[in-house]
């Protein structure tokens, strides 16, 4: 069957390993029938890497753009001087219809505020969500938010609940996704005030809720969408990064044994998931655009963009909008 | 030097392993000089099990009660259905002066409850706090609160930075203890509201604030003391566990050799560090009590009771409030 051609933009210069892993990943990426990779970024940075690694360029365009969002700078203040940094005209390029949907390892914030910008939000969304698999112990296990919703509301959280259904179902294949609320006990009636609110309108819904889990539940995959707000979120991220890494760094001082490398190397994977999976959409946002891992190796990059084509296919965005919609006005109390 | 005689109550019912583990629990504890344990629980049954493990009975004595508290039972209803349940006659040999403190391996709430009914709350605070190490790559950071204060002001989360300081300062003897709040990003300006407005009182204060730490800092031992409400804090708890526990049958299923074995074994302790350590004190109540982990073997009961007893001896309650009281006196703002 002949796939639907496919364009993504990639933000050639944001990452830790930018622009040297990005061409590299755009050039993996390519290699996918019908998919074709828009490299934005400073032109003579980009064909001078591309002659470099001796790239096939015949699915791959070179867009120019000017500057970079910094890690760390206000991406408002970063629209201001620099509306050609790398990330806005990715951006752009979806905005104007000629590109389906692009991947940056920047800035995270520049990733979500130059979508926010170009694309607008869902109605009744104040922020874009962010998430995915955090554990690789359990990869089809959905954590949202991640990122920049640190204040919820239940309405907020509830939201979150629904963009992760419709993100199990295209992701995934699941086709009734089981949703749980991240708490400080299992039991009903444990939570945070607006956990608890949330389990009210979870309840009182059609989405498939089986109540609150706690921290290590996540790593037993209980549940496909589990909802916490982005503090905790994010909280939660590093949190296993961090344990994974001292882990890692622990059996290699015990032992430095080939089978021992082996094992230390795939906890080290499972446990930086993102890194290793290129990344996860932004829900909530009318385009599509990936958030990936700043310290993404080529693989994780080529694997953003095939998330992307693969979004773009299903119609991630009309499914998306369709089922928070459909999700919201199933709520029966108020 | 001769140490003060010290007496521990040691609730003899309360734990997944009660009461074989405890008793023996107790016997170990008993053979440290000058610590004596008073075993509450049924006589009948505490005495056939010391009976059974052949205990030395000279610095240990049998404290009747009726019932337990178990896990998941409203404390407030417990209290006053079976008010001479082990855990409450605990608590009450300590208001009588009759113990220095007490250990409870049972039912946190239970525990948290008694201690707080019997002892009273320091003035300005509305619940007690529960913290402890929750990684054991990082065995002197502080972490709270893990418990019970799941929507936290700004003003509470001060306070568990004052009281994790005397705790650190008694329990590692480290003299200026860094204090640093947990959050979605290490920059300043990151945060929820809640724990923005911390930072906000604790730069302004005499407390040795190092910023915001994220989560996987706490690996690296960044800080003496981590602040954050208790539903953070138990999610941060349990999914090191349980990050811990899969990572050790990941490695279990890989390898069957003795050194595998050994790290992995050892991974799990380093996970579990609060099962090891045998709990840790209960925060801003007016007497020594300790909440075990209710899966405590028997040396983490003994160093439970250890805890008790170094508290006891450097009087902690008093200091603690001290230091609580100078610490929030010392906010120059309002």
């Amino acid at each position: 069957m002949n796939q639907k051609e496919v364009t993504i933009a990639l933000d050639a210069m944001g990452g830790d390993f930018a622009p040297y892993n990005n061409i590299k990943g755009a050039s993996i990426a390519s290699e996918n029938p019908n998919v074709n990779v828009l490299l934005v970024g400073d032109p003579e940075i980009i064909k001078k890497e591309i002659e470099n690694q001796k790239i096939d360029t015949r699915k791959i365009k070179i867009i120019p753009s000017k500057g970079v969002v910094e890690e760390g700078e206000p991406p408002g203040m970063a629209f201001k001087n620099k509306p050609e940094a790398s990330v806005f005209v990715c951006a752009g390029l979806v905005k104007k219809g000629l590109a389906d949907g692009f991947v940056s390892c920047g800035s995270s914030g520049g990733t979500f505020a130059s979508a926010t910008f170009a694309f607008g939000l869902f109605e009744g969304l104040s922020k874009p969500a962010g998430g995915g698999a955090v554990n690789g112990f359990a990869p089809k296990t959905l954590i949202l938010d991640l990122a920049l919703n640190v204040d919820c509301s239940s309405k907020q959280l509830f939201d979150f609940a629904a963009l992760g259904v419709t993100q199990a179902k295209i992701l995934y294949d699941i086709e009734n996704p089981t949703v749980a609320i991240l708490s400080n006990g299992g039991e009903k009636g444990k939570g945070n005030k607006s956990s608890k609110e949330t389990s009210e309108l979870l309840e009182n819904s059609n989405i498939n809720f089986i109540g609150n889990i706690e921290g290590d539940d996540i790593s037993e995959g209980k549940a496909n969408v589990v909802v916490c707000d982005g503090f905790t979120g994010n909280i939660l991220l590093k949190s296993i990064e961090g344990l994974g890494k001292i882990i890692t760094e622990f059996i290699s001082k015990q032992s430095k044994s080939d089978q021992m490398k082996e094992i230390s190397d795939e906890i080290f994977k499972l446990t930086h998931i993102m890194q290793e999976f290129g990344g996860g959409p932004i829900f909530g946002v009318n385009g599509i655009a990936i958030v990936g891992h700043g310290k993404s190796n080529p693989q994780a990059i080529s694997n953003g963009i095939s998330t992307a084509t693969m979004l773009a296919r299903k119609n991630y965005i009309q499914e998306s909008k369709k089922q928070l919609s459909e999700l919201r006005s199933s709520i029966k109390i108020n």
